[in-house]
């Protein structure tokens, strides 16, 4: 069952620790198959380097566990509330990578300030607002993925692949597991450099408009011409 | 004799370099026995690379050597005082981890920022208040222990496993020595992502304490739900 | 045909990631052979680890495609008009590595601030200026090579190996693409160290005109006496 | 012909990449045999990866080279008026290391901040003056060594195993090569762990003058007690 798919999440679980991404088990990943309406997701708390592809959790987008003897991800609630939200998605990552999760317990977004951000996300990258205790006390995990979509009101998340959690760390998403995690690693990317920059010159403003245009619809859209055809 | 201690301190100690918490031989682990009231340690200044078992030294808690050729660890004294005063912890670490440093030397305590550091933290970890000459000229890693206990006066080192000693550098401990080691990655982790907050947001306050509840909650105590059972 | 040129062009680009220099596919390396007036470039968009001799892509210095199936990188436009404009380099890298990308984005060119600096650059790397609408929507890359040399009107390619293009990241150049690349390397440790000078002393000024022209001069020109003869 | 001493120099060298102290050629080892007088030096721009023992340079106090095709490190000169100023050392190492050059293109000495730096260093690690043009234009790197000597007057070399020059980099010495490159990579932690302590806290002041005697003379001295007998 699933097959494919729980490939692509067991690779694109282990790129995490490749990639510099998580200490320990501080992340997870996971995948849906739209036409079936099941996700797969990580076990909670089980090491990289002994997860195996039967470790895996598949669940309905209700949470109900179809597949697997483990309990899923303590984050599951969040991602589900995600692949509602966002037709156009296939897969999400959650890490607490440490230059993004800065910025996160920072509460600041992170604005636009060069192309390398450009050719990813389409503008500054949100911070969401604090929660309120009565979520916080609440279906947590569930309305961490709500305040993640209020975040999003007027943003495209297909432009926009991530967001930082307040007080928290960042989530990534794309069209699948393994471009998710692509996104992981050019947020933290774009968090460190970012950081450096505002050290070097405080009051540095946004980049200029058209060129975040140019940057981004280069690599996006119908008239992108990076990479081969 | 300890058979398993011992291999638990070994693989602990070793795990010091891997984690890339030292440089030389500036780190060390010891473990307890509760029922024997004997205590295992690394002697002092061999390196990782050639730690055997048999090197590592047995000692009770007055400090009395029982079985080993060669000196323990000069922080020996730092660690009875801890094991003595702590009777729930069962494994202790002393590194110069370089963030956790940092902030030692700052003489600053690392406010909860995120839910990073309230995962395994449940509070300010707090840091040491300076030795007087009287301490410093004295038995004086007997006295750091001392001045540790001194400010857990009104803390539960189950909840708070680790402190920075002033002018100094970090110790954690843990049920066992792994757990102390684990908590000591986890301390560098969270003193460089908050060294990065206050870069981006030097007026930062704590988290909530809503927050802060739940996600150490959420992994310690009667009620938590991460990992698997 | 040019087989030579396109094995040192392939191992110039393998040479970025081995150096740290790039994340996932950011950066290219060209070379050129002056008599045949010919470029070698790598292809756009593929990863290092999968990038062979026949991949690279030949073209003449106006930008037709004498041979090679992909597509060349993006960036070629920008590197054909250095070719043009600086006659005397012969190896051209373009990387987004962190530091020096940093500068870049802060809008800042980096002083000499010390010997590392003066061995190789000669005076302040100078940092573009930013590019106006008509540029950015216009022949986009082609117009960045133009905003180059713009800025070495009165620099020399050779005294000064290297330019941060604005809210953009460096280019860097050599007399070979093996030498370009070696520049890289020294920018992006440059830019590194005089980040991390600025933040021990916000107020340095620039190194001494007779400590710059000795350490230049040791390696570079007709006294050089660095290295073996 | 000196077989041992250049085993020496040779592993310290080849150290240089190991500790990460070096990008490319920029970093040097030297070792002295006192009793015949004779320096054994890295050649000039060899990179470390080809280094072999037939490669080093055999010289005397006076810069005579007695064996050795190859040219000597161009610092030489600064090495051997180390070697005549400081009668007590063995070996002394040169580097580019980043977290120190920075201290150093800052202009600043290294306060001891904790025992980290304690543990090595008995005091501030000193900054040389600016150097003078005459000075500059002259016999550069044997004056270099000369404004070492003179920051050293009324410091003792044993205590104080290194020294960073103004606008330039470190330069470290120990009782041979290997201990020189050891101390060499404890200045670089500790100029890292000390910028770090500043940003946390810009007005911190020296450790207490107490416990940096109890942690140097810990490790140095008659009563040392750290390490096995």
């Amino acid at each position: 069952m699933l097959k494919k798919l729980k490939q692509a999440v067991l690779e694109a679980n282990l790129d995490l620790p490749k990639y510099g991404l998580v200490t320990f088990t501080w992340g997870n990943v996971s995948g849906i198959d739209r036409e079936k309406g099941l996700v797969v997701i990580k076990p909670s708390g089980v090491p990289y380097e002994e997860l195996k592809l039967e470790d895996l959790v598949v669940l309905d987008l209700e949470g109900q566990v179809v597949e697997g003897k483990l309990r899923p991800s303590s984050d599951t609630p969040t991602h589900l509330v995600l692949y509602k939200a966002f037709p156009q998605i296939g897969g999400i990552v959650h890490t607490h990578s440490p230059w993004a999760t800065g910025w996160a317990q920072a509460g600041r977004g992170i604005p636009a300030l060069g192309t390398t951000h450009a050719d990813y996300f389409y503008g500054e990258i949100p911070c969401t607002r604090q929660m309120t205790e009565a979520e916080i006390n609440g279906a947590y995990e569930l309305e961490t993925g709500n305040v993640i979509v209020e975040t999003f009101k007027e943003l495209d998340p297909s432009h926009m692949p991530g967001v930082l959690v307040n007080s928290h760390a960042p989530f990534n998403w794309g069209k699948d597991p393994h471009q998710a995690v692509h996104n992981a690693v050019v947020l933290e990317e774009v968090a460190k450099i970012a950081q450096q920059t505002f050290q070097l010159n405080p009051g540095v403003g946004p980049m200029e408009r058209t060129l975040l245009d140019r940057h981004f619809l280069r690599k996006h859209g119908a008239n992108a011409y990076y990479g081969q055809k």
